[in-house]
């Protein structure tokens, strides 16, 4: 099997975690794997070169950010190089330029274009293990380049993609993806399988054990991921297409999501037209609405509720009242007191009553539910934030209990 | 004036000398010249990532130390373009392998093969000041390589042959050349200007204010160096085929080393072919033999003296006492309590009496000689290690007092 594993940076904080890690490459190629291991920078890296580069520069300009931080996981592929070389495994170290990661020129948060395996094929044709630089790439002006936030999973799953691995196992600090955060969740289950669209709903819903980006790369390409632990050897969550479903499974997972506010522009004309006008000016803004809601006020005017992540609720509040003046609304409130709690699972629509359990759970718990959101694979509902966890607990009883 | 400078790690160590360094570049850069600054990997950087790398393997690679090392600089150079643009000036920050420097594959010890001006010819062109990483290279195969011992001086140099730049400024912590080290001779005087040749001999004499490796190099292709200080802003020591002299200064300086050993070989038989084997011993155990002396014994046995590099003494006497068994003679004697102390300078032979004057210096500080050795330009004696301060100020005073 050729297998593209993914460690990220706690992981490899010190050389004892170092060693450990090393150990897990170690074994997965004595058992007769091709082994490309993608690594993130170690530890406090990062930040501490941020520090030194704010000392200098309060606001550098992000191409010398991206020469400077890519450094930092360059360290880290030789450092864990050097360590299989203790153990006496041949292994090379390859940085992004080397491993063929070309982008664009959006450095600090560059796409990946194009990936050019020669290299990489080379390395392994020798029985090489490969630990590549991840994070990191470069661009048509042999620019160095960084993918941004999630970028070392996104490095990892581009890298299986190209080489059709087997699977892109991702290393994190959990051992896999749960029915619920198993910190705050008694009784959450851990989950054998996931699908792709899934995991990108408990993902933007703030369950974030992997980034987005990673998980749509991974579905569009077919790639297998699983999210495994650094820590303890033991089996994790895959992440692929079709999942077979446990029978009394009729959800995936709970997921809460703090970082949302409630923004409500109260009495506002009864009009054609007034609701394009007010999420027009959030488009034009670049803040994403998510849940909406309309309500019918009193002597004729309406109420448009709706949510926007948490840092833009101010922003927000200000171009809705600039265009105020124009529409003629009564007043904008502005909730930040609330969270998203949300049900996920493939195929939820068509099973009939879920909705319904999910409702039941919340009402039992004398929860108010504020505003209600559906898509194919989810349900929402917007709730008092101090009553958050209380809730995901009293659906994950309803649902697993 | 296109000017190549370059900035050692001393001079980088935190940020209040990156400041002070960038305002030397940017002086020079708002004069209206074009600027290429080469530095090395910040202050103790590089001692920072060899002991994390012995932490995980007492004995990496150097393939895979180059990778570690070389981040060095690229954080130095990314740090330095922050720095410059936050003082509003166009900058931009260059690695090895983005300035086209092509080198062998000795990795830690790469010898420069090509520099691909091309890159570095678009940046000047946009009236950018580059700040190039020295120090670095790639090979053939897209791996990064190092230059070993002096190699940012190498980089510097090899840049300003290759774009003729009019002069190559290395930045030190001393401002200049001297006539001796002045931190143990008062009065030592600075030289303006130096022969590439002088400056050769005094670097393999023990006064290392440039590598060799760069001079030669520098000589090879008539690139202008100019030695001075990064902290203080006055003119240094300039570095070139001819100088014009100061009529009545008969040397240039005055070098002490201490990294040498004198090994005699006492009551060899008085036979051909004797000195032969000795020296071919030597030579195949890779030992720099210096100075030679052959005296003559009592009872037709001869002695062989000569002087190594401290470190090559045990090893030398080990290989000469195998030889023994062959070649018959009495005992070997290691003295490694001895120092070459030179004068140096440029037509020195062809001056009368130059010699005679050192020779009266010392006698009058009442230090035996125990061995002499002349080239065209210049004059070594070895003597007792404790007595070598003493004989550099004595022989100082002579020429200079």
């Amino acid at each position: 099997m050729l297998i593209v594993q993914k460690f990220g940076g706690s992981s490899l904080a010190n050389a004892e975690r170092m060693r450990h890690v090393a150990g897990i490459i170690a074994d997965a190629y004595i058992e007769g794997h091709d082994i490309v291991a993608v690594l993130s920078a170690q530890g406090d890296t990062t930040d501490d070169l941020l520090k030194k580069a704010h000392e200098l520069n309060k606001k550098p300009s992000r191409r010398e950010l991206d020469v400077l931080l890519s450094t930092g996981e360059q360290q880290a592929v030789a450092l864990m190089a050097m360590t299989l070389e203790e153990m006496g495994l041949p292994v090379v170290s390859l940085t992004g330029r080397q491993i063929g990661v070309l982008t664009n020129t959006s450095y600090g948060m560059a796409r990946i274009m194009r990936v050019d395996t020669q290299r990489l094929r080379l390395e392994l044709d020798k029985r090489r293990i490969v630990i590549a630089a991840g994070f990191q790439g470069y661009d048509r002006n042999e620019d160095i380049t960084t993918l941004g936030r999630g970028g070392s999973d996104a490095t990892a799953v581009a890298l299986a993609a190209v080489l059709h691995a087997d699977k892109c196992q991702i290393y994190t600090d959990v051992d896999g993806v749960y029915t619920a955060d198993p910190n705050r969740v008694t009784n959450a289950i851990k989950l054998n399988e996931i699908t792709y669209d899934e995991m990108l709903e408990l993902a933007s819903l703030g369950a974030q054990v992997l980034m987005n980006r990673s998980v749509e790369l991974a579905k569009r390409y077919g790639v297998i991921l699983e999210v495994l632990s650094s820590r303890e050897r033991k089996s994790g969550t895959k992440v692929k297409e079709v999942c077979r479903k446990v029978e009394e499974m009729k959800i995936s997972g709970i997921a809460k999501d703090n970082d949302v506010a409630r923004i409500a522009v109260v009495g506002v004309p009864d009009e054609p037209g007034i609701a394009f006008r007010v999420f027009n000016t959030m488009a034009r803004s670049k803040i994403n609405v998510d849940i909406i809601l309309q309500s019918y006020g009193k002597d004729g005017t309406n109420d448009i509720s709706f949510t926007v992540p948490l840092d833009d609720a101010e922003n927000a509040a200000e171009v809705l009242a600039e265009l105020g003046e124009a529409i003629g609304f009564d007043h904008i409130s502005v909730d930040k007191n609330v969270s998203k709690v949300s049900i996920v699972g493939a195929g939820m629509m068509t099973a009939s009553g879920i909705a319904a359990l999910m409702f039941e759970a919340l009402y039992d718990a004398k929860i108010n539910i504020q505003m209600i959101s559906t898509s194919e694979i989810k349900v929402s509902v917007l709730i008092e934030r101090s009553l958050a966890d209380l809730a995901v607990q009293a659906i994950h009883n309803k649902f697993f209990g």
